[in-house]
């Protein structure tokens, strides 16, 4: 079978399972898993969860009395979206009603029409890219351009599906920024070498990277796609993970329909979400979509047949994709309470990316762009060369070296920046800014007393 | 794109889907999907369910003066299993506490151990389907064995893994059963054309065929997998739909182990079961388990991996699993009614699975194994030559031709049998036996009265 290489639940993650098997106290930031962590669910949406779960419960008036009514109300109306209950298979893409609210949530946030019959609805984010990935990659000559450093999930499943990745690097002195200049060297060079050039995946907000693409940036990233005819891959997960003002997210879907002309008719986007990020941070229940935009009609038709292999989304992540894209709205029982526990998360995800960024600042050797969007600080990591000496002495990258070292002394369970892939000589780790407010202060004294100690023994 | 064909929810249901839209009634007997028929979801269950979904009703004695006791222990404890709540990603391969649950079952259900490591659970059995046919085909030259008639998952994926197909013909006239024969037979022909032969899928109970599989099929069927070194891939998800008591459902790992000697220890089987099936029915939730016995660590590793790149299996299908295999017990709060539910549904089943097959066996030209297991009829029908001839000048298949005039006329939708496979001059079509009892009987009468015309019509 094809092997493959997946950082995030790598060696790090294996020896910290370990640990914490054997009794240790382990803070996972290797993943951006917000509930794990604490995370506090939003309430109205486990509440309709609760109620769609059971529908015999909204027969119990003891029981409903309980529930503020625009929940109860919210229950019976997903019910009638979802023919056969929470337990029946749904169309492939999901249930029509739902990717109608999609549609409506795409059209009201970006100002332009969206069609629901372009939307797919999957188990997570993931199963969608690699849908798409499917779609395009026939052999190993077929190239898909991927940010480096990028999330592992594209490098694995390019690897798997046999096709090529052909990387182009964001410069991490100017804020991680993408160059169109270096875009275009990297198309010259695939194609050189034979390569038929697909795709274009771009992350904002980005992971590992953290950073924001303003207006300008996705404007010029859109115009050379379009010029040289690829598919555009935008990978906008972290689309309300936003910790400044500046740099507010904007959709490629709208500066797409903004530029207009043969570019906006003609230019073939695919766009991701997913209910894991965010506030609403529901990792397991496993909900993502992705609109199609500009797809042929026949490719449209045979991922609605590779999507039918597979049934039918599950019901859950539906229903949650339903309450992100359609939430409680002014006037209704539950509005004050949603928009404050949102709002409470998320200027909390704010505070600790400044803890964290600064942290890491005030480390020797060490640098690292504010965390302007997602849910990852990635640090670079300047090591002396007796450290670099001991990694190679016990055969590990550098990276790995020291964050396996940083596992052992604190419990800290971070993913070296290799996995992501970064400027060849230099030194990464990821960590998520989602240890708690009340162990961040913590987690950074920790992490400070062990890299001084490091720099200490290496010097 | 590689290109796929598949049928279950292929043109009939897209037809179906047509006429849906524009008013009229349509019985969906294409897709095994018994609660969108109005099976009622088990109450135990969806009590627990509702709990885990919103674990602050747990603090409210109001709500919980409303549920069983032991509904809301199983909530507490499954909170336990599931670090983070529902809303939190768990191990790639689900939660190990519901791993060891699985196992546990297996174990009680078989006589052998189980070993919670080698347990995955996935998003339903489909994926976990493909994560093995993924494991398993590297280009066109390897080949997998699968039954004719068969369910679709398996060539849709083995063509869209680039792999190859090797049939093996049920034989109708003899309850579908398997020969090992006939498998020889077309190994040594695989192999004289240069195919690696990989594996062998079988399916018991039986779909779209329906048939049991007895103690001694089995044997000769895992006796020739080792001694062809195959890897056998046991489709065991229908294992608790059985209508009859002769031929009641053994597991491969069971006779596996029976068996003995260097078999038992060397035969690779992986065997899946999921949630959707059975009187549980929870196709909406998406849960799925997959058992390897004797496969390689290493492939296992490789395995993991994969699944790691997905993140993890959505929860609510891993609390459904949970649900399945560790059920209330005798002397619990809701042990009675949980057993009466479910005897109600199975006792419905196989009342249904008669009327069904008799209903066919009553039809000119038409001929139908009894429904033994599984959730579908799948009759033979002899259709006169000038019926032939209109397909033929439609433009469609013959068994086509006659489902699209059955759907047009009665609004009863099922799938052609060369969707599944059918040797060679013969015609089938597949409906599953989930039509409520209220209705079965309309069903019936509706088929015989349009059968009639369309023989005359064509006689």
């Amino acid at each position: 079978m094809r092997s493959t290489v997946y950082a995030v639940r790598g060696e790090l993650m294996q020896r910290g399972e370990e640990l914490r098997k054997a009794g240790r106290e382990i803070i996972f930031t290797n993943i951006g898993n917000p509930q794990a962590l604490g995370q506090k669910p939003l309430s109205f949406n486990r509440q309709v969860q609760a109620l769609v779960n059971a529908p015999f419960l909204l027969e119990n008036e003891r029981i409903i009395a309980e529930f503020p009514e625009d929940a109860i109300a919210r229950a019976r109306e997903m019910l009638t979206k979802l023919p056969g209950g929470v337990g029946a298979y749904q169309d492939s893409r999901g249930s029509p009603a739902i990717r109608q609210e999609i549609a409506d949530f795409l059209q009201h946030r970006d100002g332009y029409p969206s069609n629901a019959e372009h939307i797919f609805m999957t188990d997570g984010a993931s199963p969608a890219v690699r849908m798409c990935l499917q779609a395009l990659i026939r052999d190993s000559r077929d190239a898909i351009l991927v940010p480096i450093p990028q999330y592992p999930l594209y490098s694995a499943s390019i690897q798997l599906l046999g096709g090529s990745l052909l990387p182009y690097h964001l410069k991490e002195e100017s804020g991680w920024s993408m160059n169109v200049e270096d875009l275009r060297n990297q198309v010259r060079l695939g194609r050189d070498n034979g390569m038929a050039v697909r795709a274009l995946v771009f992350i904002n907000p980005g992971n590992p990277t953290g950073q924001c693409l303003s207006y300008q940036n996705l404007k010029d990233l859109i115009e050379f796609a379009a010029e040289e005819k690829l598919v555009l891959m935008a990978d906008e997960v972290y689309q309300t993970n936003i910790y400044q003002d500046e740099l507010p997210f904007v959709s490629a879907k709208r500066v797409l329909r903004d530029i207009g002309g043969s570019v906006a008719d003609e230019l073939e986007l695919i766009s991701f979400h997913t209910i894991s990020k965010g506030v609403i941070g529901e990792c397991g229940l496993r909900g993502g979509y992705m609109e199609l935009v500009n797809i042929h009609p026949e490719v449209i038709g045979e991922m609605y047949k590779i999507a039918s292999i597979n049934l039918s989304p599950n019901t859950m992540g539906q229903v949650s994709i339903s309450l992100m894209v359609n939430e409680p709205k002014p006037g209704d029982t539950s509005y004050e309470k949603h928009v404050e526990e949102k709002g409470t998360t998320l200027a909390s995800l704010i505070r600790r990316a400044h803890i964290m960024t600064d942290g890491f600042n005030k480390l020797e050797g060490v640098t690292c762009n504010f965390t302007e969007g997602a849910m990852y600080s990635f640090p670079r990591i300047r090591l002396p060369p007796k450290a670099i000496q001991a990694a190679k002495e016990a055969g590990k990258p550098a990276d790995t070296f020291y964050c396996l070292a940083l596992l052992e002394a604190t419990g800290i369970s971070t993913v070296p920046g290799s996995g992501f892939g970064q400027e060849e000589g230099t030194l990464h780790l990821r960590t998520t800014i989602l240890p708690p407010e009340n162990s961040i202060k913590e987690v950074i004294a920790r992490l400070t007393k062990f890299h001084e100690e490091f720099m200490d023994k290496y010097r």
